[in-house]
């Protein structure tokens, strides 16, 4: 067999430059939130991209974007590469936009290659995976694979007050169409996913490849400590019923809780409201949005269980009041065996240093899993920089995640069958 | 000798809801800033008042208003009643508006005596007591006893970026004008103010008033603890540097130290910022703005300084960076046996319910005592709210606070001499 042509490291780069320049930032970062002009504009430039490459466009009923390369095959379900376009606030150049880019390039390839791939396969960009303005992630992904209904979401506001139902009119999108998103069965047989890792495991490691094992899911909460707005100066300790204090033993608490747990779960006090907010007033009213993550969903609810009894015991003993809010609970999901597998045996076969490892942010990918095989590969930012202007990858590692998956995507078909780790060994 | 008048409540009331509507809010609070134009706006009407009633109007170099009744003897320093008009961002109706309709009321029913009082009488309304725009308390106050110049304030800006000092120049003020506004050694012999509790110790107790023996006085810091900014979900909790949980620590340290503390200290964190400030990101910098107070300033430094080594030594088992800066260092002050007694005097053979207690905010008579005697009485404010619009004050209250200082004035020549404990008891 001829070796078959890779991808091209100055395409993906080019298309992240051109990524890069929709919602610009003086500053240096990016900011095209969800069903804003800015991401529009950029799934507009994905769709430009993909019809200059050949691929056959089509839209669903939220916007989610597919760019096909036709199959020896055309009636085997296809395989899908993709990731999403939109970022979070004063975001970076590489959360989403490197797997749109890769996806791009690896349809691409096997565009020009003159023996089409064994099955169709699709790049994919999604809308709306940060949750940053509507307090809700993966909504293109979520709507595609079932697990957001319309009704779930369409009544969000973002911060302004501006309905994501009026955005989504906007654009001609309603109800009826976007449940016709919804895919079904044998609509995808495997969707591939390239991500920064967004932490700090592979760079401290040496590793140019991560393979997720799982996707970790988070149960966020929102606490709320009801004390009483006192004069600073007036009032003495002994009288004091202060949101603030109460607030802070629940945060070392959730530190403490979970430096112990296992398996692992991580818990964040993100978002810190504090009333009135003065320096001379006792903080009368104090909101924490805690965020419970782990790829067990039974270590996660257990600890969430025991961030609430703590905080209802908190405030007992200082007779504040206390509001406890479930924002969300969501599943992580298993990355099947085979998938995992089939990654790795083409990290090894090129020699790329790889490891596996948990996945502790969401993406699209852990959407997809839920209907069908899903592969995930990670690779690493530097310091684990993310969410930020200064987020960076390097594009050797950006081109070689491109690589994993351009293989994986050409073996799919060939690939070892499922088997007990005895077998792998006798091969 | 014939009974002389007293004050007249529904003139208090009067002048005190008429005060209330210059910069009524739609929910009820009262919002006159510092230097905005509701608050000159509000002074307007206090020298209205004064010219109705009759006295000598006089305003000095920064905005403090004064009216004057000529005593019998011209030459003597003047005794001063006063308080201030301006107001926090949202306050109520009594903070500071009762000490001045209270003095309007002290002055005018001098003003009315046909035989005037010993020395002269001036009602004050100070500008700018409260620091909530331009992060600095009692400014006129401060400027009149000559701890504030002109200098020290004058480049503040508000949050809006608005300068002090373009502010005062549109009144016809600048550091010249100011700098005169200092008084000398003979302008004044004694000042007396009627304020609010902003606590609930008087309310507690079901006492009327409150005589303040000293007036406390704040170490403030801004601590700010820097680590970083990672994704919530893909970071290991041995690999986190959260600003927010050492933020955490220290605030539940605080209270702890106050709690222990004798004399008493009281710590407050009462403005927290958490940056970036969402759900999935770890809070990379965190601000506290810490108030440590008390009436003890060795008490206070003592406390200040173990927050501060505490707070060190939180960042630097955490590994994160740490910043701590003073915004101020206030010296509290002790009121005079002499003024307390006199006080304690007229609320006894009036058989007014009254106790003796440490004043935990500031006010302007805390400034006032640096260059005279200075009188501060309290009175109840319901639930020790303050600062807020729901701020209330039963008028039957605020007139026997009024009628306190009118027979402290009356008394004032006549009073008993300073004297010891045993003295006193053979009186």
């Amino acid at each position: 067999m001829a070796k078959k042509p890779g991808v091209q490291a100055e395409r993906i780069r080019s298309d992240l430059v051109r990524f890069a320049r929709i919602g610009a930032m003086p500053g240096g970062g990016v900011q095209r939130l969800s069903f804003s002009p800015q991401e529009i504009a950029a799934r507009q430039l994905a769709l430009h991209l993909m019809q200059a490459a050949g691929l056959t466009v089509r839209i669903d009923g939220i916007g989610n974007l597919f760019g096909r390369v036709e199959g020896k095959n055309p009636a085997l379900s296809p395989l899908w590469v993709g990731s999403h376009i939109d970022t979070v606030p004063a975001g970076g150049k590489f959360d989403g936009s490197v797997g749109v880019a890769a996806a791009l390039e690896v349809v691409r390839v096997l565009r020009e290659d003159p023996e089409p791939p064994d099955r169709p396969v699709e790049a994919v960009v999604f809308v709306s995976e940060e949750s940053s303005r509507f307090g809700l992630a993966t909504i293109g992904s979520g709507v595609v694979a079932g697990v957001l209904r319309p009704e779930e979401f369409l009544d969000l506001r973002d911060a302004d007050g501006r309905r994501l139902v009026d955005l989504l009119a906007c654009q001609g999108f309603d109800a009826e169409t976007i449940a016709s998103a919804r895919i079904g069965p044998d609509d995808v047989r495997a969707f591939f996913e390239v991500h920064i890792e967004q932490g700090r495991v592979l760079e401290a490691e040496g590793m140019s490849i991560g393979i997720a094992t799982a996707i970790a899911n988070s149960t966020r909460l929102r606490v709320t400590f009801l004390g009483r707005a006192d004069h600073s100066g007036a009032t003495p300790m002994s009288l004091r019923r202060d949101a603030f204090v109460a607030a802070a033993h629940l945060a070392t608490h959730i530190e403490t809780l979970c430096r112990e747990t296992d398996p692992p779960v991580v818990g964040t006090v993100g978002v810190v409201r504090v009333e009135p907010g003065a320096m001379n007033v006792i903080p009368g009213r104090v909101e924490l949005g805690v965020d419970i993550r782990s790829t067990s969903g039974p270590a996660k609810e257990a600890v969430a269980e025991r961030v609430e009894t703590e905080a209802r015991r908190i405030s007992e003993g200082r007779e504040l009041g206390i509001e406890v809010e479930l924002l969300g609970r969501g599943v992580p999901v298993e990355l099947g065996k085979e998938m995992v597998d089939l990654l790795e045996d083409v990290c090894r076969s090129r020699g790329y240093l790889h490891r596996l490892l948990p996945c502790g942010a969401g993406h699209d990918a852990m959407q997809m899993a839920r209907v069908a095989e899903a592969g995930l590969v990670l690779i690493p930012c530097r310091e684990g920089v993310s969410h930020n202007p200064a987020e960076w990858a390097e594009m050797a590692e950006i081109v070689l995640g491109a690589e994993v998956i351009l293989e994986a995507v050409r073996r799919f078909e060939g690939r070892r069958p499922q088997g007990s780790d005895a077998e792998r060994n006798e091969r």
